[in-house]
């Protein structure tokens, strides 16, 4: 199973896929660790857009802290269920709460997102894991901040939220609070990107790596 | 309700974003049918991607045909799950068959890819609707090919596959067959793309366009 093809036709269709992504970004993967080179050709491969060989930015505890967290079958929490549903090959939980009513009424008490509600949420019940965000800044903010008072249990984060407003800020507030993390610089990311890098590392969780 | 949000926060966010992305791509859109325009801005917007602005083409009948199917309540058929969980608003069916045990029997007999099998299967089982692809561009081949020999009933094809093996091919096979569709020209396609497309006519249809 690569890249999720199961039949030949898929696995010459992802073989071939590779080896373009390959020869596209090879400037840019051909001297880091080629764990880090696997997730970002992953997300070339998943988007069809090179530049993100450019935008990826690693912090130097992120691979390891995935890695453990996966072997030990901990839980995934994704910001949005498009997230969640690209996450198929994991033996651990992946966790959405965005339709929750729980985190519906957060959202309505405190006037914030439903995004960021849901994280508020997860350290109410004590999550601990990994957050993979392909959407919302929101989010990605609250995590940030509970983290930064002690009050979640996060082992690393996927940080792809995508646009125009918040985005960019949201991930250079990650980068700064040294959370062990994969961002994508700038407005661009969103849920390819985030699924592309986590099921990079449980693949290789997977092969025993 | 609009583009996802449903709290002031989110309103608010979403709202500073379109200004944004008008300003990004004013020349694109600003001669153009206001319906066209609007699955464009919500592109760009889902992928802070301002080149999709120049990828998008649309078949004359596209939005007529679609508009009528979801007036309708016809079903519409993704690819893979990470585009059916992101269409969230529609009062019809919104299948996906690619882990139907039919479908995988189909892949294994044919030797093809599962998501071109789903199609073949949707087929078999008298689909009607609108067909949104965000991924394979098997699955989308295989769209064409039972519309031309009169044995798929599609009223309009989302035709956003990504990737560097197939894509652009797909989607020009796509435009060739005269189906009603929308296409994002070249590699770069995706879910949020495909998304993006079908949820701004939802919406529409919801509006009483």
């Amino acid at each position: 199973m690569f890249m999720g093809a199961s039949t030949e036709e898929g696995k010459l269709i992802a073989e071939k896929s590779r080896i373009i992504v390959k020869s596209l970004i090879k400037d840019q993967i051909e001297e880091i660790d080629p764990t880090e080179a696997d997730i970002i050709e992953r997300i070339v491969h998943s988007t069809a857009d090179p530049e993100y060989a450019k935008l990826v930015q690693f912090h130097p505890k992120f691979v390891e802290n995935a890695i453990d967290s996966l072997k030990a079958n901990e839980d995934i929490l994704t910001d949005i269920n498009m997230v969640k549903s690209g996450i198929t090959q994991y033996d651990g939980d992946v966790d959405c709460f965005i339709k929750n009513d729980e985190v519906i009424k957060i959202a309505k008490e405190f006037d914030i997102t439903r995004a960021s509600a849901a994280i508020q949420y997860a350290s109410d019940i004590g999550f601990k894991g990994i957050i993979v965000i392909g959407n919302a800044p929101t989010a990605l903010f609250k995590a940030i901040e509970l983290f930064e008072s002690n009050k979640l249990n996060v082992k690393a984060i996927v940080g792809a939220p995508v646009g125009f407003v918040g985005a960019a800020d949201s991930k250079e507030a990650l980068i700064h609070s040294n959370i062990p993390s994969i961002v994508t610089k700038g407005p661009k990311g969103g849920t390819p990107v985030a699924v592309a890098s986590i099921n990079s590392l449980i693949r290789l969780v997977k092969l025993n790596y």
